[in-house]
């Protein structure tokens, strides 16, 4: 069946994303350094169409990332380009001509688009129904496969909240980002129906697998 | 130098203690999981005058936190007795006769009372002047070694706010407790001035290690 995975770098004081986001700091001041983990393996690379990187517990992870996943949600702050409508020149994502996606990915935002195709696979939907018509639509384009959530913490927060998510991997890196946008706030707590059943460490990251406890044993 | 070390243990989405701190939840609903690892170690255990516990990661650790200490810091809530005067028959701490101390213990209130000296060397004093003046009796007090800050949550930030703290040592377990007393807030991001210098990792807690960067790398 079809599961819903977020998956989301946190610091280890709570943020996914630094302060002040802007098309500069897309994922806020010092968020960068909440992807590099990431950045430095060769699955990563390779998805962004580039050579090298490094293979061990940190690209396995990525891999497994990758693997049985048929479409993605986003929320509006992922995709970027600022809030409001989206005027006569629209903004086309942060990631160029063929995104590393290679699949549908709906995006949640409160201002109607036509679908955009980009390269390779890439198909961005505009979602204007909330979460649930997006969860929807994105099961659907999956095929059976899985769907993944990558954030912000808004979308996130709202998927917690509505408890949608069957998985979550939360990567903790130790820096402390001081401020920013927290992931566990306004989600009522639900992420207690979660339970860890797997934790990877690398050196520079370790990676918490949950999943949701069967209702039978909550 | 005499250092000022923060000791907590931190559940991955960010809770130092449960929600609704009671007489019979001294750590708030479901926050005795967070502790579930340093009881099991055999330091702790000598500490709290039991026998048996394991040796390895966790030990180490364990072993590492009650290494130099003279002092130690804590809050009204972690003394515990609810809030308020202290009244006639007032609450001696959570630990019994014989505490696991061994050392003076400075409990920040509100209220003024005398010193109160336990069996094994603890003796708590309650200081009312704010978390300056509770530093430095236990500085001095703690004759050239380290002084501990165990929490809770308020005491921890008040300190990270003041720019007080030296190291700080977060035990990080994959409990989700989705409610309670956050350790990260109302700090200013004060946290942003630490850096980690080593992680240590077991099945069940991962040991964060920070050390303030020297203001000339800041």
């Amino acid at each position: 069946m079809s599961k819903l995975r977020l998956a989301i770098t946190m610091s280890l004081d709570g943020y996914v994303a630094g302060p002040n986001q802007s098309v500069e700091h897309p994922l806020g001041e010092g968020g960068e350094q909440l992807h590099e983990w990431a950045f430095a393996t060769r699955t990563f690379r390779a998805v962004h169409g580039m050579e090298g990187g490094a293979t061990g517990p940190d690209d396995d992870i990525a891999k497994e990332y990758f693997h049985n996943v048929g479409a993605t949600i986003m929320g509006r702050h992922m995709f970027g380009g600022g809030d409001g409508p989206w005027g006569d020149k629209p903004w086309n994502g942060w990631w160029g001509d063929d995104p590393p996606f290679h699949m549908p990915v709906f995006v949640l935002t409160h201002h109607a688009r036509d679908p955009l195709e980009m390269k390779g696979g890439t198909i961005f939907h505009f979602v204007t129904e909330g979460i649930d018509v997006a969860l929807e639509r994105a099961k659907d384009a999956a095929r059976g496969k899985d769907v993944t959530l990558g954030g912000g913490a808004n979308v996130a927060q709202q998927c917690l909240k509505a408890e949608v998510i069957d998985e979550m991997n939360i990567h903790i890196v130790p820096v402390l980002l001081g401020d920013g946008a927290r992931l566990f706030n306004h989600t009522d707590g639900q992420q207690k129906a979660f339970e860890c059943v797997r934790i990877v460490s690398s050196p520079t990251v370790s990676h918490y697998k949950y999943r949701k406890r069967s209702s039978g044993h909550d």
